[in-house]
């Protein structure tokens, strides 16, 4: 067993993302990161089991987000309203991380396949929404529909948050309302 | 130089099928392709560049279908109904390769690889679906929402119909059709 470290999540996730930024994804070791957060790579794998999980997390905890509220908002309100709350709940978990969450995605826009990584992330997050729409009886193809207007709402208010210029006062729920009041106006 | 082989494309793309579906895309070789399709492997070479591009084409034909009947559409049309006019021009040279599509279909559900390519190649045509909307005056977030839901409504109708049964009287650009208004339906 190793000593306890202080914070060691929090200084291993800083020091991957500035050498991601600084050298490239495919050029940064685990040991790398370790070195740079003063730390040991046995420490690293008590946290995390490979690079990429410093940026995609270990498991499901994102999308269980999107899920476990969508199943919480009461049965009759409409579909696009209840994967509204759903959105605006996992936006308010992002919001709190804004500083993490715009450093990651620097590093994911560099490298495609860390952006097809997000992207099936994001895929198996619609397919969940569907599922669960489904079981509050929302028949297809509505439910499929639904879930993945909202995903791609998520999508385009999440690139226009981290673009937003860092005085921005705007919270991520927020640019997701107004990303699905612009859906709604599209398709009208 | 080979001799010409009558309908080699074809009968090395149905070959590969078979063989796809019988053990599996990873255990089927190009060498195991061209013996079955009766051809050498380098008449495969001259057809394609490897095993892949049997299911996933050669280049971006498929997208310019999208992009170019996009750009066609007429200047003053609402952007939802010029994504419409290009969605059901791909779905139509789809139609028209049913047996095909559907058989493939069914080799890319059965890989998690071959779904993540797919919806690499999805996104990427959304992608030019937006570039193309901007191009035409439409501003963001619309043009990425609606090119976003455009390919979402292509998707889920492509499921529909690659699953309705063997006399399905209607053609994909109906189902295309359908999805849209479903969409319209369920974000208003």
């Amino acid at each position: 067993m190793g000593r306890w470290e202080p914070n060691a999540y929090g200084r291993l996730q800083l020091a991957a993302l500035e050498l991601f930024d600084e050298r490239g994804f495919e050029r940064t070791t685990v040991e790398d990161i370790a070195t740079r957060a003063g730390l040991t790579k046995r420490t690293f794998f008590r946290h995390f089991s490979d690079k990429r999980e410093v940026l995609f997390g270990t498991g499901d905890e994102f999308k269980a987000v999107f899920v476990d509220s969508l199943t919480a908002v009461p049965p009759g309100v409409a579909p696009i309203d209840a994967v509204a709350v759903s959105l605006e709940a996992a936006g308010a978990m992002l919001q709190e991380r804004r500083p993490f969450a715009r450093r990651r995605q620097q590093v994911i826009a560099a490298n495609a396949e860390l952006q097809e990584r997000e992207l099936i992330k994001l895929a198996s997050i619609a397919t969940a929404l569907t599922e669960t729409l489904r079981e509050r009886g929302v028949e297809e193809p509505a439910a499929s529909l639904t879930a993945e207007a909202g995903i791609a709402v998520f999508r385009i208010a999440f690139e226009r948050w981290v673009a937003a210029p860092d005085d921005e006062q705007r919270e991520l729920p927020e640019f997701i309302r107004e990303a699905l009041q612009a859906l709604r106006v599209v398709t009208a």
